[in-house]
């Protein structure tokens, strides 16, 4: 056995933030590379991101968004073109100031996000009303200095995310376009990984540097805490006019472009950690685990294996034919008991247990990874598991959503407020929509507005922090 | 008519290096981004590579090897690790020396290539023969500062790439693995890209630094210069030694282990544009073309359109159900001459014509891109698309390998090899084995050894720079 294949020592209630390491490492998801802030994703890791990659691709494919490919290098210069975007990266950007022994004049900015790249090379490729909508996604990472204890997918100074970038003759079709992808996000979070979201606007305080406005989706974690789980900006004419993205209409007369960006980064990994893991270990959603089923069989001797192997192979193939992501554990010199906790800790989903008495019985135990629920099914029904893959997946979004709603309390008066924030969760109040406002919330309670639903709009109320009519109820946390 | 419409100004024997930088950005699939050195691709050259990765990730995985991730930032203390690669490398890095406002300690380095972080992470995740072999491939970018003249695809100071690195409990299986990966590079180039390639080994001074020995595939280009088109390194202990990558084996006794790495890069879209383009632009494979065929309706008004239009449709389900890649050009205020034109640059490998007068007829006009050739189909003869897609893949290989074949000579006279490796091209030479005579050879033509061929072993004959017996008669050509 290695060092890491001891199971997890910590219980989720108890200390979260130890438990999610542990499962994390432990069940090879990611390990930490040698430079502080940065982790490298293991096979089982990046295997998850691959599944919401292809997911995405097909999503953004049919929406008419196709995959391009950016440098990580900009110019300073570049970067400082959007003012107000330049001096919300500056603090966190890792600079190249040499190649080789050579000094580079313009240093050159390691990316934190790509507008100002991608629009210089859009005002390039955009001349005629032919050329639009273009819409590019690119699939890479971005990388800001992070300065506090790295969390891997959570808080990290290198993450792998993907950033679309479309351009738009008119603006109600830019605001189509972000509404659109904010949708592809959060059915692909609720669908994919299980996990319910509550989507709507930004404050202006908390908006995206550089749009006029942020739509956010933001979900609340079993330990109290919200996580903003993708973003998806409105940028109005912000940046196509510093950056010259222009068109000629059919007329022939020139006009500055609608855009959007958007997009979701692995942090939706460690949501997913997060949300669905127990004490003992990672617990995987099927559409993303990269294996669903584990097959152990079981044996004392050779008589027993020769006995038992073939029809675990038939098993196998069986599944392997429904296009399921199967595995057969078949290490010798380790306990059935030791293989259940390993696979357990790893989160696959459904495990299936053979053995001579099964053999008899011709049937097979299938145990459930999320709520260690075990039954039998006779040989010849191997094909429901098909459906108890799809009944997983819908069980634990909605065991995921009940545990949303237990943290998620309306509230109306502040001293009540900041009493029960210690305790986490997302807290609806009433808000004038002032700043001043806003910032004495966080001050006095740690809580950030995440997210002003849709729909939420309500001026039939008093502000949670003062005197004035609300003008809308947002969801107030302390966040990740 | 945006700026980039226009065609192809120079001819592919004329100017070549003009020639390929037009039909690059012409193309649309790539361009210059504002740093020197760098590029970015535009969807139509992305697909190109995404084909590529797609067809690699499913030979990888059948071969038992799984994609991860790691950082671009390597600290110089881990790159220096390894003295001779080191060396190798140091001129060509870009280093990062500070995060916002601070300065950092221990400099950073953009990867240029992976082994060291690889090295030390695998030196912890491996401890027993189970854990082993362990394969990781990660598609990334590599970085190594480039000085000359930006050449997109070829070029270029960041790369798009693949590296895989495994580490085998044996010798032997190691060495086998090297040669399994340089088999399936020969296989995806040829069967994908229709490229021939010449397979086997660098000489000592060409070989990759830190490694034992390195496995290559070279092809020759048609403007008579050789193209590295892929490495894959027997790394043997060279890196477990300093990486402290070992294993405790069966019997409990620690043993370093045996390891290899191997990459291709982008260069093959390079490859590829250089071996198939014409005078009117890309000519594509169609296995790899974002756009297999292109239907242009021709119709003179409404009417016409009205007639031709459904049928169009049908054709365009029809080939999409059979998972072609199918476009419709039904732009207006263009010429059909102007439309096929823009297609024929771009290389789409067949075009589908369709006006009035062929659906009387009841058949399609079938153009193909690579020998320019028209034919007939019936209406219900479409099925016929797949075979003739098929059928063009492997005659783009043939004439590609004819070609390779013209322009690859046995030489065994110095004087005439000096004169003749003006006009470009492969030229097998003997050769005794010694670096004097190779680096005699570099110095007075400019020919490196590109490849010692599988198989090429020869002690009959004389080097061609010296008295003494050949070794073996490696290829020699003026290189990318």
């Amino acid at each position: 056995m290695s060092k890491e294949d001891v199971g997890i020592t910590v219980s989720k209630n108890d200390d979260f933030s130890e438990w999610y390491t542990q499962v994390v490492l432990k069940a090879k998801l990611a390990d930490y590379a040698p430079v502080k802030g940065l982790i490298v994703l293991r096979p089982d890791g990046f295997s998850i991101w691959e599944s919401l990659q292809r997911t995405f691709d097909a999503k953004f494919a049919k929406n008419g968004i196709r995959n391009g490919f950016l440098p990580v290098l900009i110019p300073e210069s570049l970067l400082g073109k959007e003012q107000k975007h330049f001096a919300g990266f500056n603090p966190e950007v890792f600079w190249v100031t040499h190649s080789g022994t050579n000094e580079i004049g313009d240093r050159l900015a390691l990316r934190p996000t790509s507008e100002t790249l991608a629009y210089t090379l859009y005002s390039k490729w955009i001349q005629s009303w032919r050329d639009l909508p273009l819409k590019i996604n690119f699939w890479n990472t971005a990388l800001r200095a992070e300065i506090k204890a790295t969390k891997p997918f959570l808080r990290t100074s290198e993450f792998l995310w993907q950033e679309g970038h479309t351009v738009h003759i008119t603006q109600e079709e830019a605001e189509k376009e972000v509404m659109k992808i904010l949708e592809i996000y959060k059915n692909t979070v609720e669908e994919e990984l299980a996990i319910p979201v509550t989507t709507g606007k930004k404050s202006e305080k908390e908006k995206f540097v550089g749009a006029v406005y942020t739509t956010t989706m933001e979900s609340i974690m079993p330990d109290g805490k919200a996580l903003q789980m993708g973003t998806s900006h409105f940028l109005g004419q912000n940046f196509s006019k510093p950056f010259e993205v222009k068109f000629a209409d059919k007329d022939n007369v020139e006009h500055f472009a609608w855009q959007t960006s958007w997009g979701v980064s692995w942090r939706l990994i460690g949501a997913m950690i997060m949300t669905h893991g127990d004490d003992q270990g990672l617990v995987l959603p099927p559409k993303v685990a990269p294996i669903q089923i584990v097959i152990v069989p079981i044996y004392r001797n050779d008589e027993g294996r020769d006995k038992v192997i073939p029809k675990v192979e038939e098993i196998q193939n069986k599944l392997t034919e429904m296009n399921f992501r199967v595995h057969v554990d078949d290490r010798t010199g380790m306990s059935p008991g030791y293989k259940f906790n390993d696979w357990e800790m790893k989160g696959v989903p459904i495990r299936i247990e053979l053995g001579p008495k099964d053999i008899e019985k011709e049937s097979i135990v299938v145990a459930k990874r999320y709520n260690s629920e075990k039954i039998n099914l006779g040989f010849s029904e191997i094909g429901k598991i098909s459906e108890i893959l799809d009944q997983i997946q819908g069980l634990m979004l909605e065991k995921a959503r009940e545990e949303s709603k237990k943290n998620t309390k309306e509230i109306s008066d502040y001293s009540e407020f900041k009493s029960k924030i210690e305790d986490g969760g997302f807290f609806k109040a009433p808000w004038c929509g002032e700043l001043k406002c806003e910032e004495k919330v966080k001050e006095e309670t740690g809580a950030d507005i995440r997210v002003i639903p849709f729909g939420s709009e309500d001026t039939s109320k008093k502000c949670i922090c003062c005197p004035e009519q609300s003008t809308c109820v947002p969801i107030f946390a302390r966040g990740y």
